[in-house]
């Protein structure tokens, strides 16, 4: 089963997506909602709202507003490898805020203050079901389903200091979806890509991870509790665009294609942030190619 | 003006603190909500429901659940020339998540999986107002109030990887309160206290910031955007138990006091966690001295 959160005119829902059709699941504002309700999949299974066309659909972050976003760095090996490092013992952890996410087509703001904005594409988790100290045998039913998400970097801030979050976190960057697939959706070597204006910059299976989804979910249920909507990146491959010889960022006008086979493919253009000062951008899930004007 | 949150048997409550009782703010369940309100400090004001004693209350963590926690590291000036660094460029900051959250007066968890529980009296910034890109000269304006924070750390975990977040959000650990107070409530000078059974550990005051509230909040405005409820927990000065020589850290059944002239004092008690699997904690906010027992 795929479920989106959709933006409608005046609101949001979760939907069920069927080939080319999407269901309402009517009463929850979208799949975080949705994941609250210990039964959301019987719930899903049995919508029969109001439909919609996938081609008329605007797309919020399947999860617009995770109570955490956990992402896991250096976990591909063959990148592990490639850059002469030492396999780690433990899983790298950092976070973003809410802020930064996106839907599966949204424009991607490249800021004035950081123009070496790289691409990170991820396998993503969605939690299903609460749990903290999560054995590994039990991890995989703490999991509602996978997304795609890009973890989309400015390197001049993540490199500033010895912490990375302040290149991680940068308002509307970070695409989310299309859909959260259930397990049974995504074939256990499937292809993760991203490429630039249809070029290829990484492509790898995801049964490449260092740490799989039973491991990255005991470890950080061993800090703090897990909950439904919890959104855990688990880290990219090779082919970042700080890592090439020579560097290649992305540029005002790109398109940033990230896909994972069995879940969809996020499509965002990159599009130049106008400035304001002191303006609050409008609320999460309705921040389609909305640069705020100067006043 | 000093603002609380109360944990009473059925609810939580936004309340008014005037000397020794606490008056409801009616239909707020905690300060964040009620920050939500632009005329939170009107209502704040004209708040008349119930009371209650001082003696009486439980405080929850004056935001229970912030969109954001946003740390602030090395930023005491006469700490940074200690430890024989340069004076820093950008501010380093890195982030929590709302699960580590404690009350003013609960018992700090120290889990079984890491010894190496650390202090970090703070002074921490409540957002009032929202924006991007504020400007230093109108950051105050989007300045609620001020409140405590310890920054308790896992050293253990803190270091295994380069990335601190592992180690700064382990659940149960953080204490935030007892109140959050207007700006007219702090003097510029006031002195940070941290003390374990009354031996102090660390004392400075806060005038030996080396980026101060302004320039906090116009470089994390820039990255995204500030919203009502949000806290920044500006950092710490010199004497935390990892830098001391012999190192020292909580033990268990310790008192680690955290207290700021003009806003109040944190009291809270190391408890050792009791271990169990796949449970989930109480929610939020009623969390004091409830070890989980082993099913």
């Amino acid at each position: 089963m795929k479920i989106s959160t959709l933006r409608l005119p005046t609101r949001t829902v979760a939907a069920r997506q069927d080939g080319n059709t999407f269901t309402e699941i009517s009463g929850f504002t979208d799949v975080g909602a949705l994941l609250q309700n210990p039964d959301w999949q019987d719930l899903a299974t049995a919508a029969d709202g109001p439909t919609h066309d996938l081609t008329d659909t605007d797309l919020a972050p399947v999860v617009p507003r995770p109570g955490k976003i956990i992402c896991v760095g250096v976990n591909y090996r063959q990148h592990i490898i490639e850059m002469g490092s030492e396999m780690p013992d433990h899983p790298t952890i950092f976070a973003k805020y809410a802020e930064s996410l996106i839907g599966a087509e949204d424009d991607i703001q490249l800021p004035p203050e950081d123009s070496s904005l790289d691409w990170e594409g991820e396998l993503a988790i969605i939690i299903g079901k609460p749990g903290r100290r999560i054995a590994e045998a039990d991890a995989l039913d703490h999991i509602a389903g996978y997304t795609v998400l890009n973890d989309v970097s400015m390197r001049g801030f993540q490199f500033r200091t010895m912490q990375w979050l302040q290149g991680k976190t940068w308002e509307n960057s970070t695409p989310v979806g299309p859909a959260m697939v259930t397990p049974d959706e995504l074939p256990a070597d499937a292809t993760l890509r991203t490429t630039i204006d249809g070029e290829v910059m990484q492509e790898t299976t995801i049964d490449d991870l260092l740490f799989g989804a039973r491991e990255i979910i005991a470890y950080l249920s061993t800090i703090f509790t897990l909950r439904p909507g919890d959104i855990i990146a688990t880290g990219t491959p090779d082919g970042v665009g700080f890592a090439r010889d020579p560097q290649r960022f992305l540029r005002e006008g790109e398109v940033l294609e990230t896909s994972i086979e069995g879940i969809g493919t996020l499509s965002n253009r990159v599009a130049a942030e106008i400035l304001s000062t002191s303006k609050v951008p409008a609320a999460q899930g309705s921040h389609r190619t909305t640069p705020v004007m100067s006043s």
